[in-house]
């Protein structure tokens, strides 16, 4: 496969940040602080993975006008200052008493000095990647400024992939797909899941992608009750349904889907699930394009699984049937009843549904698709209606 | 290598939360609540890549007394039926509105009931892994409860390991120190350095490591300039000095150590820093035992490196000297000038000195340590003083 280019333009940042400013300035923000790893990428093309390392604060601020400023650990200083920036503060970090703070406060004052709101991502899935403390100190010192919430505009920005991000997602998902495909030809009963799991990684990394960052799924008798554990040692065995999940990274680009297999043999409450599960997933297909909504993708997928109705309201235990995809493993919006997120053009979705079966066993299936401008585009080598079987290695 | 056993005994987790408890009992704390990934993990052992996934928040209660009370979504209650908890309290998220705060603060009041503070970690080096808006709500729902700051006592705590985590960080140690010590064999002048880091991610993965989750580096004429960068497609040359600094997993432990080379040849100002590197982790190890504090280390490094004295008072851009590891690439203590923490048996750290030179050159070199009863044991086969160069291929 041919990889697209790494990074981004400067265009591409530029109109970014022309997206934020322009709903900023709608909402009277004069300055949106940024302190997740996700957002401060978006928007200045900082990527490295010492967000790992939760010792030190980083801070980007986007001003009413002009590129982000970042305030920053001097550690990053030298990625920082290739990034789509204008103004770069540093400390030496992890200090003292004062981690930016001050400083933090300095530059928001500088930003904030004709007045407006300052914003910050306060609402659904984000979290403040700073000391509480320390918010609580900026937000004193910074005396009587008005608070706002850009979370819904910031992730309605995030939604809708340009086609460089588009590429990067589409490359990771064809990498991945290859790599499932392989399965069939190296899984055999007797090998622990953990194995599987290390070979699995090994072969994606082969095939080219960058990371595997998130790997979980499980193994069991006529099929799996936990969706997000890390592998067991036990062998998989003859009468096992088994699930690899994986969100692998090309250019800090993710996939995220699955695939379920049966070792040798599968019960009919097995097959009819994954049959089940493939055509909730078609269901959804059939409607995706711009103008319907999170909600009619998981009403369509929810009527698909239980035509008769179902005690669940929103999706078993999973909580919903798929959700964007990007930056992170799981975006906005969340395929749920109450999700009214309209669904546009470029938009990268995760189709998921899941369904309990047998005896407290449950069964997900996954794929990643583009929302084009008169329908959809899979971007995952679909997963057959059959629950595929792994045979016995002939001996 | 001999694995040691994966998980730990209910003993362990007891132990931890008698620590804890003991600590809450001082302060007049009635309930500490965690939403962090790694002290969640510590107290209960709910180990997952699931946290990739910014969108549900996760809960976990220390009560006065009793097992930690785990409030969270319905997808995880499989996998956290099996950890070290009493109480589970779980809702199908995410939620149109709620998701999980009345729930929470349900289960805090029950905690509060009687009196007593509510903590949190507010502190250096924490996040608040929950949306900011419901915290604000959180706190105002709870009332008139008094709330406290347990950083500095949990963070004490998670310090000194106990036998079992040491296997683990040992092990992992052990096993990057093999994969290091394989890259003379295959690294050549003409591989591009993001293939450099497949390969070295594939071989550790093939050496038995769970994840490499975190590979950074560099490489550059005469020496790099950024420890913390992805790499580039850049091939190697002759004249390079390249560095990977790896944190690689094993049963949810890091490594943290990195390995510096030159290509063919190297000058004179790279060869002296890394003996300067190596000989200020020689002076740090010379006085590491219990009683020293993380300062103590700092200034021994420090002085070793620079005997005339230096205007960087806090180890150049990085920071500090080495830091603390466990459940994260880095925890604390952090070794520099400001930080009295008391060095303790048991305690696993990085010394990790740092040193400019060349023209805006900088060179990093990093050990793993356990601190003994009467010293130190290396968990990292030790750098050579010289800087190791892969000579030309014969052809």
């Amino acid at each position: 496969m041919t990889a697209p280019d790494r990074g981004f333009t400067n265009d591409e940042f530029a109109s970014r940040l022309a997206k934020a400013q322009a709903a900023m300035a709608r909402h009277d923000v004069a300055a949106l602080l940024l302190t997740n790893e996700a957002e401060i990428r978006y928007f200045t093309g900082f990527m490295t993975q010492f967000w790992q390392s939760p010792t030190r604060p980083w801070f980007v601020i986007l001003p009413a006008t002009g590129k982000p400023v970042a305030v920053i650990p001097s550690i990053g200083a030298a990625l920082m200052r290739h990034c789509y920036i204008d103004d770069l503060v540093c400390w030496p970090s992890p200090a003292a008493d004062d981690d930016g703070i001050s400083l933090l406060a300095s530059r928001l004052r500088h930003s904030l000095s004709n007045g407006g709101k300052l914003a910050m991502l306060r609402g659904r899935e984000t979290a403040l990647r700073m000391p509480l403390g320390d918010y609580t100190e900026l937000i004193t010192r910074l005396g009587s400024v008005e608070l706002y919430d850009m979370t819904t505009d910031i992730q309605q920005i995030r939604m809708v992939k340009s086609p460089a991000e588009i590429a990067k997602i589409r490359h990771i998902c064809g990498l991945a797909s290859n790599v499932f495909s392989t399965v069939p030809s190296w899984v055999q009963a007797g090998i622990p899941l953990d194995e599987m799991f290390r070979q699995f990684k090994i072969r994606a990394l082969q095939s080219g992608v960058d990371d595997v960052s998130y790997l979980v799924g499980a193994a069991g008798a006529g099929g799996y009750d936990d969706i997000i554990a890390p592998p067991t040692s036990r062998p998989v065995m003859p009468g096992d349904i088994f699930m690899f999940d994986t969100g692998c990274v090309w250019d800090g680009y993710f996939c995220d889907f699955d695939r379920n297999f049966a070792v040798h043999h599968a019960t009919d409450a097995a097959c009819e699930a994954h049959q089940k599960l493939h055509d909730a997933t078609l269901a959804a297909r059939a409607i995706l394009r711009p103008g319907i909504t999170a909600s009619d993708l998981f009403t369509a997928m929810h009527k698909s699984l239980h035509p008769n109705g179902s005690p669940h309201s929103d999706g078993e235990d999973v909580g919903r049937y798929g959700h964007g995809l990007g930056i992170q493993l799981t975006e906005p919006p969340s395929h749920t009843s109450w999700d009214q997120t309209k669904i546009e053009n470029g938009m990268v979705l995760t189709l998921e549904p899941s369904i309990g079966y047998g005896d407290g066993c449950i069964m997900v299936a996954e794929e990643n698709v583009l929302v084009t401008l008169d329908g959809s585009e899979l971007l995952t080598q679909a997963a057959p209606r059959d629950l595929p079987i792994i045979a016995p290695n002939p001996s």
